[in-house]
């Protein structure tokens, strides 16, 4: 029997679409699991007259391998990953390659990388995006780690990848070398915080439809498709519109049974910390991350909503114009999604010595993940025109974008604040645009409060950068200067 | 020579003013500092002709005090802590007492605990507010850690902390035991978050009363001043007041000539990365660490704003009728901000296992610190009504200010949204106060999508609670259910 061109550990739904998906692709994939029953019920199953090899330990998995070994991991993220790998090392020879795909944590992936070449063998944490479908018939796959290892994973992962179509008629991949270490997964942990977003930001449009306008699942159905086929069209909207379509067996929408109590499972949450710890203004993520908060106290809000009286919901009006506003609100939120997104990256990428490539990163994200979108083909291309764009917001399509929908944009938002409609990430998505575009903001009296209380110094528009300057407020007090003792 | 009540190590700004202030109020304080120089200045300056013992050593601090030995660290957070706790436990005897009253980590004062209890001493990790006014003054103290050592600092705690007057003529001091290791360095992470959030709304109503209504300074000065006199009584409007009133050489206002980029210490952004952790939606003062985050920009800000064109900002119509909307705008956003944090403060009770005193923490920052003010000792009402009480809106006093409030509040952010003015903590404080007060959010719509593309399962509104539920909404698929993998 020839050896398998790699081996993968962990037959959950992602692992077992991820290996019939390599097998398609002409691979032979190895396949172990720590419960060995659902090894055997795989190749009966869904493997079945596949060339996927079944093995029932770890030292028979690495074994079956062609050298230099390829291990991929597809389990629960954190401790099991490191329990496999720490049983990997003794049976690998140097400069074989473990893969991390699962959910792992960055810094994680950090420490492994550096773990495992000091072990003399390399390390790839990536992202997998797309969900059961997405590998099964071709993710969007985001890999980091050790550079050396990217050739030998190179060309299984670009196969397996979902494509897209380039203009020119060929197809680009959805998977390119991310960066060093935990690029890979922070670019994965990034991309489900915008997808917090983008989902949260298709909520609220559910929301004024359905509260504020009165329309029906048929209505916000076809309004999502029709959505769908323009500069919104994106994996999200497509199945907003299915869900919308799909009746429950009384017939009624499905979607009105389910309860309105958002789960979470942490990387939308690690993304608003990352941008906090490093001081980047990513309000969007951060409040769709706690509007899922919110949502969750469910029996809280059921009482409150008996006491916190408030407008009663009903958007008069000619409604095929507010929702064409509501198309461009949304848009444009998710245009600032993305540029704080950017912004993130940038500090990321000097916080953590990683040379990113932005355009790639768009064009990873373009086909095969969950936030997949025509959208992405945008930003791909203002990175093309300007690989050292300094901001989306800058670029020329997205600028004219952000000027012709703010208008709308700005009306949809006051509208929903008078009908007591919450549009967080609208809302906040406004206020960032607007505090952006400001040349002028009011932190000059916030600077003056600090050195009023604290004597933290303030520096002058008049004067250069990097003098500060103290003032004695109150015309009392002594002259002592703030100086180990620094209050916020 | 008698021996000194306490010690008190690191001579900037705050610690020689809460020396001073022991002082004052009977107690002899030993003093000591790295730099040994600046003992001798502070005994020829600002302790000349006082009580104050100036040490030259650690063991000639140690051994002027009284047993059990009460000495407190007012030096940098982070390490100098480390440093001169491990320096001074050999010099200590059982049942001594280590106090840090810098900024300290929560979690750092949860370890110091733990280690000094293993060496069989006391700690006291404790936030001291109010700046260089409150130390010298009477500051806001929020003591926590070993209970034990809690009678042994009371008293001096007690007697330099600010005094608020009760109903009935006495008065409380604004300092009370908070909880157990790191409680108390947690509430004064919380108190500066919150201080970023009066802060930030301040700066977005003088951003509207400057650019909205184009209000002269004197006119501005004016308005807080009226608005000190009522519910929003406070430190931070009284200050706002004085500093819009202060004249620079030039006759000018002075604050107009500073640098618009607001510099932060950290512990803003720590309680925003505790309530993300924890899952606590503290939107108002996460949008209020971003908003400096944002203002920081300025360079970017400046080139953005050339291109990046909105509205010129205008707000006709009746101004005093305005500003009185923004004054309810004002108070109803702080409540939300103090709700909140009241929300976390629950969570990170039953995290920590804490037991806190609400209506304690609510009576501490009554007066002395940074965000004292009038509207506190309403929240102390509340907690005295009801010591149970769920959530603040809940309270009778504060739901009937929501109610009254929030049609001036709407109108408020929806005039500053069509305007192109930020109000990202006022608008985002509308967001909550409408989700909270809502039956139904739009989350059944998010939990359906993540059922979509994820196999996450759902429950229902028709079902029991913990009863999960999934739907093959595609028609097509495997039947392999999620389990390891959790995407989200």
């Amino acid at each position: 029997m020839s050896k398998a061109d790699i081996g993968l550990i962990g037959l959950a739904v992602m692992g077992q679409n991820l290996v019939l998906n390599m097998n398609d692709h002409g691979f032979t994939v190895a396949v172990f699991n720590r419960t060995v029953s659902k090894v055997d019920k795989f190749m009966e199953s869904g493997a079945k007259g596949t060339k996927v090899i079944g093995t029932r330990s770890l030292e028979e998995l690495v074994n079956s391998l062609k050298s230099p070994r390829r291990v991929m991991l597809m389990v629960q993220a954190g401790k099991p990953v490191d329990e496999f790998i720490d049983m990997l090392i003794p049976l690998l020879d140097k400069g074989d390659i473990i893969i991390d795909g699962g959910n792992s944590n960055y810094n994680d992936s950090i420490r492994r990388t550096a773990y495992l070449e000091s072990k003399g063998l390399l390390f790839v944490g990536t992202g997998v995006s797309g969900g059961e479908e997405g590998a099964r018939n071709g993710p969007s796959i985001m890999p980091g780690g050790s550079i050396a290892a990217w050739d030998h994973v190179k060309p299984i992962f670009q196969s397996v990848a979902a494509k897209v179509s380039r203009p020119d008629g060929g197809e680009d991949p959805c998977c390119d070398w991310v960066g060093e270490d935990g690029a890979g997964h922070y670019i994965k942990m990034v991309h489900n915080g915008i997808e917090y977003g983008d989902m949260q930001l298709i909520s609220e449009a559910y929301h004024l439809m359905r509260d504020g306008l009165g329309m029906t699942h048929e209505e916000m159905q076809a309004t999502f498709a029709e959505w769908n086929t323009g500069k919104l069209d994106s994996y999200l909207i497509e199945i907003t519109r299915d869900i919308l379509g799909y009746k429950d067996e009384d017939g009624q929408a499905l979607v009105e049974k389910i309860l309105d109590a958002a789960e979470q499972k942490g990387t939308g949450k690690w993304t608003g910390i990352s941008a906090l710890d490093m001081g980047i203004p990513l309000t969007l993520v951060v409040e769709a991350v706690l509007a899922r908060a919110l949502s969750s106290i469910k029996d809280e809000r059921e009482s409150a909503s008996k006491v916190l009286t408030g407008p009663q919901p009903a958007i008069t009006g000619d409604k095929q114009a507010f929702l064409n506003d509501l198309r461009e609100a949304l848009y444009a939120s998710k245009i600032i999604s993305y540029t704080q997104g950017y912004m993130l990256f940038r500090a990321a990428a000097k916080e953590y010595n990683w040379n990113l490539n932005y355009g790639g990163i768009a064009l990873m994200w373009r086909g095969g993940c969950i936030i997949r979108s025509v959208f992405l083909g945008k930003i791909k291309e203002a990175f093309d025109n300007n690989p050292a764009l300094p901001n989306l917001l800058l670029d020329p399509y997205f600028k004219e974008q952000m000027l012709s929908a703010q208008a709308a944009w700005r009306r949809v938002v006051a509208q929903a604040v008078q009908q007591g409609i919450p549009v967080p990430t609208m809302s906040s998505a406004l206020a960032f645009f607007d505090g952006y575009r400001s040349s002028s903001l009011p932190a000059n009296l916030l600077q003056a409060q600090r050195d009023y209380f604290g004597a933290h110094t303030y520096q002058r528009i008049d004067k250069p950068r990097g003098e500060y300057f103290h003032t004695n407020w109150t015309g009392h007090g002594g002259d002592v200067t703030s100086t180990v003792w620094k209050k916020d």
